[in-house]
């Protein structure tokens, strides 16, 4: 058998051994408290499931074209010049099976072989596959409470070399939680744009924000690109559906690569995620963030009183990423140690990374309030055992 | 902007455009005959559609398994002991994003940047397009009636170099309909075999075949891997369903892959598609294939009688590639004329490849059979004009 190095380079995500044997252990009757996953614990809004079972009623199933339905390019560009007072047309958004597929095809465009795209280290563990799959690749920064755990014009200036074709940043960021500004981001596209890079937005999971809402990279950067997704905020995560805003100038490359690569988004989810905009899932979703804030500051507070390092306090997604070296130099032993013997489920840093990753858990806080106290209860009794 | 040069060189099908216009016609109130589709026109069956719905009901909306989800995997390799003979370990099914997710996966595992992959001229357009997008390419082989436009043990023996990693062919085959025998299959797997190279065959079309069932490269060669989908015989086009049959050692790496690349298939279509192999089901989508034959049939006799030449005899799929050198020296041109003038939208050669495609049109014959006699009966029309 002879397989190519890019696809035996490609790492799989430890979490997932993991998240075999908790329901392994599940099966078995085992109490697990699930924190790995990168997913909402709610339902899809029910506004949304039910146009998506008008849509199959309706025989809305055939191909669709390759940038999304008409109607859906519409209500985002609204939703962009209602929340973000920015005005981006409709052809400048393509709507992709999942953030997956419009990281793909943003990076297939940007980035030449040999070509590199800086990015934070923690980051998001995919970004760097998708460039390694086109034969390019991630330069990984690491970062650290310092930046927020996020890329600054210093960062990007030191490491800028003559491969650089772009930066990618996330706000909020997976797994750290951590934003950045208006004032941030302006400084960073002004830092990208004088090296005659492209600079790229990770926006997953606007919406879901807990000290004042996330400003878009288009409100100060129209040449930028945009990813998001409706998984996240919009609890849609299995309809794999997405969508990426990218300049006027690129519409029809990418136009192009969808066609070739996709031909088109999932239909269905297409005409649920009509619904998403609507006051009453918005409505919906809003109470869903309060939710989130609730956990997010019960888990934050009690994790810190037990000697777990947040080293930058968390501004949105649904993640803690703490620092455990008060209790190991191994921290996916550790996670392992979390799920035989405390039945808690968490993600080891070194899926998110080289950089301290040894030391690093991320925690979702995709659960509810009362779990997260028993997860806590729990952590408690294991570590006064232990020390 | 920079771009990167693999997008810039990716190519738009042409029949979009055509597609675009035909669309505005139709609003125009003009009517408009659809040949040029690579779906069918029947709609999801019942049972598939029903349990999309249930699925959505029961919030089964998460994501699942990066492979899809086991009961999927089960009835997909119990189809192919039932159907085929062949014993499949449902890990070896890898359900995928459709097809194209397969395809992407499979080409990128297979060939190397730099490498090449051998297939025909014509073909799938996307199939070169995968392949430029990790930095490999597809060596296009002209074919022509006299291998029944296949490759043959003879063209990839005088083709493969080495640079080559593998050879892809599609039985039944898009856009010309043909098939590769049981004892045709087993001599190009053994061709492939003793160059060092790996074969894919393309079994999308399996189903919908006229002269006899298909045949699986597997009832042959369990070390090839199959690309099939959901989208044509089950029609499931929108719901972008399809799955890879892989051998057992390459599984763990494409595990890796659809993590990566796609995290999961959609959810709801895997549910739905549980439905699809229900004795119901299939029994709705024999009648559709005696529907498609009738048609192959009336459309077939109906254009040679006209004097388009169809050069092999097409066995299956839904598409037939005709000759219309009698006509013109641009069948580019020729299909605008056809939309414009008479109203009937086909595809032009050239979207399938290099090969005499100046000539060549693919006729779908996805729609009834009322319109097809409505769309042979201006084309006499309109021919008996022009000459």
């Amino acid at each position: 058998m002879m397989w190519s190095k890019r696809a035996q380079e490609i790492e799989s995500f430890k979490v997932m051994d993991l998240l075999a044997r908790a329901n392994e252990l599940i099966t078995q009757g085992r109490d697990i408290i699930a924190m790995g996953a990168g997913e909402p614990d709610f339902p899809t809004p029910p506004l949304i499931a039910a146009a998506g079972v008008k849509a199959i009623e309706q025989g809305l199933t055939k191909y669709t074209p390759s940038t999304g339905i008409a109607p859906l390019k519409q209500v985002i560009s609204h939703y962009y010049l209602q929340r973000y007072n920015v005005v981006v047309a409709p052809e400048r958004v393509i709507v992709t099976s999942g953030a997956s597929a419009g990281l793909l095809m943003v990076f297939s465009l940007l980035a030449e072989a040999g070509q590199n795209i800086l990015m934070s280290d923690p980051g998001y563990p995919c970004n760097k596959q998708f460039l390694r799959l086109v034969e390019a690749q991630a330069k990984l920064i690491d970062v650290d409470g310092d930046t927020n755990f996020q890329l600054d014009p210093q960062l990007v200036a030191q490491h800028w070399d003559e491969h650089s074709a772009g930066v990618l940043v996330a706000s909020p960021a997976n797994p750290t939680g951590t934003m950045l500004s208006k004032d941030q981001l302006t400084k960073l596209a002004d830092a990208v744009s004088s090296q005659g890079g492209t600079l790229i937005v990770d926006e997953l999971y606007h919406g879901l924000t807990y000290e004042g809402d996330a400003h878009s990279v288009l409100e100060v950067d129209q040449n930028a690109y945009v990813i998001n997704s409706f998984s996240k905020y919009f609890g849609m995560t299995g309809w794999r559906l997405g969508w990426a805003i990218v300049p006027q100038p690129a519409v029809e490359l990418v136009e192009r690569l969808a066609q070739n690569l996709f031909i088109s988004p999932p239909t269905i989810s297409q005409h649920a995620a009509l619904a998403a905009f609507l006051p009453e899932t918005l409505s919906e979703l809003e109470s869903r963030r309060w939710q989130f804030k609730a956990r997010r500051d019960a888990l934050s507070q009690g994790l810190s009183a037990l000697g777990f390092k947040i080293e930058a306090q968390p501004q949105g997604a649904f993640y803690l990423y703490v620092n455990a070296e008060k209790f190991t130099d191994n921290s996916y032993d550790f996670c392992w140690k979390l799920l035989e013997e405390e039945g808690i489920l968490v993600t080891p840093g070194i899926d998110f990374g080289r950089n301290d990753s040894k030391h690093m858990i991320r925690f979702s806080y995709t659960t509810s309030l009362e779990n997260i106290h028993r997860a806590l209860a729990r952590l408690q009794q294991c570590l006064a055992q232990h020390s």
